[in-house]
């Protein structure tokens, strides 16, 4: 077997092209470009030391804090994975409420797992149209905090991963009203604030602490972040002593040399190169909006100011409603013919990513790829358009896409809005997570499992939002969006096979 | 400010040595020598996920299991860290009792508090002529296990941060025989069981969860470590759910193909490549045993086969004991007049570092400084020598060492035992460290806090093993101790000044 450099080597020669993170786009800008092992080291002389830091890595945190408006920065070498768990743990005693939504990242229960908290839920709407989450509103936030006057902490994501941006300023007042913190996973926001055209950040719309990943939309290595911590809510001494916990006591100088780059860069030449972006990401929109079959998001039609308020840039989500395919199937075909990976794939949509580190030829490629499928999907008559409803469906022997689409036999109903992640959000019973997920379970077929209690996590990754969180019972519409999820090819975590038969860990015992 | 990465590259061209970690030593053997973006890529199709491995990365683990002698093996990005809080929150369940070697490393202790552990201590022995604590052996951890019944898991360290090796297939017998597993914190070991002449590693002598550092003794970068899981004893799906919550969700894949290429490295080259480190060392150690005023330890009266059992190659322990000089001195003197840059200092000794990433001047260049010193040490009378007791004390201006030899006035008393870690180490009662280290906490100075409990954990880092743990009483000896290590220039992590005044968080409350 060639080892895994070696194939990482083969595929960076692949002609492969990067619609997705890190967002270094895999050249280099922003990250470190010479050979590696020399510059490998330990906390040596003169290097200081990241869980005490006195020196240049303390110089290089207060660089990123005024960078991004924030009292205080940390790096963070374990991506944001551990800053979560270091903001959750410090921000809410353990045992007690936080209030999230539910549509968040796997690491916010994970945190609420190791600190037995008790969670209470904030529900997405559906973005209309699309078949993505909304971003959490204040209102929502405000009504939950009345209802439940136990909540301890509210944990929002913003940007969202399909790149919704939540009203930060209005719901840190909100809470903060409550006297409690606001946590933002800021995971896709680390290009905010660097552009008149972007959102402001977090930090400086209030948030007490703010989770950042600097290589999804900057060009830093997988696996860097940030924790921005602001106000008086938050204790600092516990913040620090969540950091040193979760963090590496080794932690790599490469990595944080790259966060160092990225944001040097961001704060130097930011403006230039995202104006630069701007112009070829509205470029590609506008050739878009020709699209017949294929939805594209964000439309044309948004007003600029629209985007500053709501909707995040780089996020492109290309949807498959009424075409008769899967998005599985046009990712298949974008990567399989085109060379081009997309960042993510579900049931009725393809999201694609562009940051800072794409040029224009990348955005062209996509651009016309699309425009080719879509119009080879209207001349073959995809389902839901006007020629398959005349009857006049065609094939192009070239095509996988012209033939799933002829395929009528093993096409999945997509002409009603196929059940996102977001049809799974509706309304359950908070739990404890911590005593949930320690129950005894057993492996059930899918098939069988309508009525039990999940005993693991069930998810789609990416981007890892949880389907069923231990303990939530299993419902029919469940059970069926789980099961046309791998009828569709998506990798389901927490589904696993016996005898060929798909199905999961569910609590031997109900729950009260 | 130069940014961070151009500090690193300034610094790998100064031409200082580095006699510690990482194991690749700076110039890339194993480790990546192409550029870094092309490679570092996010789980892209063909590339498979670290959390639910099933392609490649399952392919790699397997082979590393197999070089280990494992049943299962995981790859870790979060460095050791990440797999000592996924072990012991596997091995153990929340709110049991875990026995530990009390000189272990921080991550243990972090462990304990996130898992609301009760703690019991083994208290290793001071290992003769050196300041440096024994591995524990079999006896004591049969002791402690008959003592306390509530016992559910052991950990121990071998190889200890010095190289000390520990009877590990005896223990796991002895911890077997209770009905509860054996947890290794081999973070030093990743080596071992590659040549003959090194012990077998701790999986192969039957322990139940091995941690393990690749970037410590093998040439791979920074961050990078295995967990190895063997027997009935640990519930790998509890394991796997552990390292999800720890380990982020973003993985570098340049860490990953590093790992991959050090494991490659030493089990298709590792028997040529550890003879030649092997006969580097024992020349180096040869020509170290004429030494009259250093102490160096191992010595050469060391037979092979005690290296084989108990110490580990690679580990030169230089004592100052009766050299009126302190460990920190000596580590400055090496760094500022000979370019060598030590793994760490403390009171009494300097602990040099070697890898299979050593080349022949490497070593040739601390036998010559070292021999230089000693010699240089004799002539002008250091405490403890012949020369000094005779009066003859005499001065070289270009020698720090001399000068600091001459001036009286400056001297810590090194001439008996300089009070270690292990004096430290004298039997605490055990403490629920997740109940202490919740509790307020005050400042209070230093001169004044014997008699008050801990708040923080006190330590010279490296290695990160804890003077105090919060919780702990803090009695003169601790006090004298800490003050001998600030007027040595050490480091001490959770000694803050206020004011100048050297001090440290207590409990407000004592403890019952």
């Amino acid at each position: 077997m060639e080892s895994l450099f070696e194939q990482l080597k083969d595929y960076s020669e692949s002609g492969i092209y990067p619609c997705h993170m890190p967002g270094h786009k895999r050249h280099g800008m922003g990250a470190l470009p010479e050979p590696l092992a020399e510059l490998d080291i330990t906390e040596v002389e003169g290097f200081d030391n990241l869980h005490q830091p006195e020196g240049i890595l303390q110089e290089l945190q207060r660089y990123a804090a005024s960078a991004y408006g924030a009292e205080e920065t940390y790096y963070l070498v374990g991506g944001s994975t551990c800053g979560i768990l270091s903001a959750v743990s410090a921000a809410i005693p353990r045992g007690g409420r936080l209030l999230i939504a539910r549509n968040c990242h796997k690491s916010i229960y994970h945190a609420a797992y190791i600190r037995q908290l008790q969670l209470s839920y904030l529900y997405p709407e559906l973005l209309s149209g699309v078949d993505i989450c909304e971003a959490i509103t204040a209102r929502q936030v405000q009504e939950a905090l009345e209802r439940e006057q136990d909540i301890q902490g509210v944990l929002i994501v913003s940007p969202t991963y399909e790149g919704r941006i939540a009203e930060v300023e209005e719901i840190a007042r909100i809470v903060h009203g409550f006297g409690i913190p606001l946590i933002v996973d800021e995971a896709h926001g680390a290009h905010l604030g660097f552009h008149p055209a972007f959102a402001q950040g977090s930090s400086r719309a209030g948030a007490d602490l703010v989770v950042t990943s600097v290589h999804k939309t900057l060009p830093a290595m997988t696996q860097t972040a940030l924790l921005h911590a602001n106000g008086p809510l938050v204790d600092r001494r516990l913040l620090r002593r969540f950091l040193r916990i979760y963090q590496s006591s080794s932690p790599s100088y490469v990595l944080m040399a790259s966060i160092d780059n990225a944001i040097h860069l961001a704060q130097e030449e930011g403006h230039r190169l995202f104006q630069r972006m701007l112009e070829n990401w509205n470029r590609m929109l506008e050739q878009l909006s020709v699209c017949k079959v294929l939805t594209i998001w964000p439309s044309m039609s948004l007003e600029r100011a629209e985007y500053q308020r709501h909707q995040d840039i780089g996020k492109l989500i290309i949807s498959v409603r009424n075409t008769g395919i899967t998005g599985q199937e046009l990712y298949r075909e974008l990567l399989e013919k085109y060379g081009l990976q997309m960042e993510m794939a579900c049931g009725s949509y393809v999201l694609a990513m562009f940051t800072v580190g794409d040029e224009r030829p990348g955005y062209e490629r996509l651009t016309n790829a699309l425009l080719e499928l879509d119009s080879l999907m209207l001349r073959t008559g995809a389902r839901g358009t006007k020629l398959a409803e005349a009857g006049e469906m065609k094939q192009a022997e070239d095509s996988g896409i012209s033939q799933a689409v002829a395929d009528g036999t093993k096409r999945i109903e997509t002409d009603t809005a196929w059940e996102t992640v977001h049809t799974c959000l509706r309304h359950r019973k908070s739990i404890a997570l911590s005593e949930c997920w320690d129950r005894p379970v057993e492996w059930i077929a899918l098939k069988d499992a309508v009525g039990r209690y999940a005993g693991e996590f069930v998810n789609i990754y990416p981007p890892g939002t949880p389907i069923l969180v231990p303990g939530e019972r299993l419902e029919e519409t469940d059970r069926q969006l789980i099961e046309r999820y791998l009828e569709a090819g998506l990798k389901v975590q927490g589904i696993t096979g016996q005898d060929g038969e798909p199905g999961l860990a569910v609590l031997t015992e109900p729950m009260k």
